[in-house]
């Protein structure tokens, strides 16, 4: 249940109703509640959906995966940015990406939104809206929520997902592996950097770029058949920037990589906007491609095809502990690498 | 993986550190992600925990249950209210209550941690201290998290249980039904008017009220002996207030209810402090006991020593639709429900 802990009304059980005024906005909490619900599609797989203490699902016979995720009002997003649709599809697919980094097929999930005075209800209607077409895309039930009020508005979301075969981990790198990215790097990171002003874009450019950032989509489908590969690939998904999360997978595994700078995958509005240097593709997050490496090499066209993705083979994983970049003239850089990718708490002042 | 739409800084992977400032306060993301997974228990049940993109836990038998819930700083707790333990405790309590009030038994659960400039690591160590330890006592894992920034902090936990047998649902009251409640209600909302100062009470009333608030313990014992009652009973978790939670039950079940005002379980405290008058226990959250209704009434000395935690009879289910309070002199409000609780969206300003 939803629950407070705030005043409270002294006899309140003797007041006929409660002022006008704490009816109008912000609106009650289980009448925001009821009127998203209706924006969703109704539940198959559950046994029992939103509505009451806790969703009932029925046994899961596959492994589960289980995984939370959320975006912060003026951290990850700004209430000006795009259409609440997509505010709502973005909440749900940073989530999916871990469940396709996993190798899953992720199955139901419950939201915690979080408002404030000043937006209304129906900037909230409308991204369930977008959250639930989001859903139903990736055939995940949207089994239950909470609304609480809060300073910033924000979207957290708990999903689950099942996986039948091995799963995709962090910690299966061996040296000798070949790195691969799905798509293209760096796109997301510079979409944002022309909504807050710092880079200037061709219009085309600019709607790719922004579009990447504000409307991303997770790999679901080539995780699966990435899941398919024996041995089981080491898998992470690219969403604080390909540096931070190939320090992850270094890491877990035990090994270093080395990135051949000038294979990283950019795309055609990158280029046309940063020609042809790979920082924001290095260190920029957001994008949610799939990072992975492969016992033995297959070549990224044959990749390509069979993961249904543009892959690109980046790089191979060593066993120096180390992480490095290489071009075709130098060594860029040589050393740890958690100091490339993007931790945001790091951060010292506000984003945008 | 945690992920964040913010500046990144261009070329960055030519810098070799990030300036000192940015290092020092606030901690890390993924400092602070290993700090806090350092004061969980290890795993048991999942396959794979914390530390991958999403927790891997074995298939599930039972049919499952699944839940989210949020405390927000400054909306559901002041910073300075009690330890971090106390506080991470009770954020898994407020969820442990939902499962407990379908009768389910807690498995495992994943955490979103929003940190803000200003409260230092120490205080989120000390948090997932006490959540730890509370999750020990439930016999639940912490398989997974995520921390971001925001502008207050605030803990969201997904929890996910099981339930072998009926599930106590919402819909389930019939007319004639004998309505109960376990241990004492409106402690929580008192020790919320002693802790805001509106509210005096004696040394020793106060530290038992101000504790049921910052304390609570979740019934999923007494949930679970529950559930083995044939048939189901209705049954809810009194976390917004007695008259909205009942609300909710007989909205869902189409009925009405009679309570009666003398009936409704006072603690020595409570009568202490606000003498007879049951306002607060009637409107109150925060209590997190169970609200549940019986076809056959038993009477409450036996069911409290069925259940092993003091039960108390209210009232009945009625079949016309309506919430109505009772008292030895006269009817107090006959009316529709809604307008009892605490619905914490509707309330216009700060709490406290």
């Amino acid at each position: 249940m939803p629950r407070c802990a705030a005043a409270i009304p002294e006899h309140a059980y003797r007041s006929a109703r409660l002022p006008a005024n704490y009816v109008s906005t912000p609106p009650g909490e289980f009448e925001l509640i009821e009127r998203v619900l209706k924006r969703l599609a109704p539940s198959r797989r559950a046994v029992l959906g939103a509505g009451d203490d806790c969703a009932i699902l029925p046994p899961a016979r596959s492994r589960q995966l289980f995984t939370i995720d959320s975006m912060v009002e003026d951290v990850h997003f700004k209430l000006g940015w795009g259409t609440p649709e997509a505010l709502g599809a973005r909440a749900l697919t940073v989530n999916l990406s871990d469940v396709a980094a996993m190798g899953g097929k992720p199955t139901a999930c419950v939201v915690n939104l979080a408002v404030r005075e000043g937006v209304n209800t129906d900037f909230f209607e409308r991204l369930y809206v977008g959250l639930g077409r989001a859903a139903v895309r990736a055939g995940v039930e949207v089994v239950g929520g909470n609304v609480t009020r809060a300073s910033a508005a924000a979207i957290t979301i708990a999903l689950l997902g099942e996986v039948r075969g091995a799963a995709l981990r962090r910690d299966a790198a061996r040296p000798g592996d070949s790195i691969y990215v799905t798509g293209t790097l760096g796109d997301a990171a510079a979409g944002l950097q022309i909504l807050t002003g710092r880079l200037a874009a061709e219009p085309r450019a600019r709607r790719f770029l922004v579009k990447r950032l504000l409307q991303p989509a997770a790999r679901i489908e080539a995780g699966m058949r990435l899941a398919r590969i024996v041995p089981a690939p080491a898998a992470i998904d690219v969403s604080d920037g390909l540096w931070q999360d190939l320090g992850h997978v270094l890491e877990r595994s035990g090994t270093g990589a080395e990135i051949d700078a000038a294979a990283i995958p950019l795309s055609r509005a990158y280029r046309a906007t940063l020609g042809n240097d790979p920082a924001l593709a290095i260190s920029g997050g957001d994008d949610y491609e799939l990072l992975f490496c492969l016992r033995r090499e297959i070549p990224a066209s044959a990749l390509t095809r069979r993961l249904g993705v543009p892959v690109s083979r980046i790089g191979r994983i060593t066993g120096n502990g180390k992480a490095v970049l290489l071009d075709a003239r130098e060594l860029i850089r040589d050393g740890e690498s958690a100091f490339y990718g993007w931790d945001q708490l790091r951060r010292a002042g506000a984003d945008a």
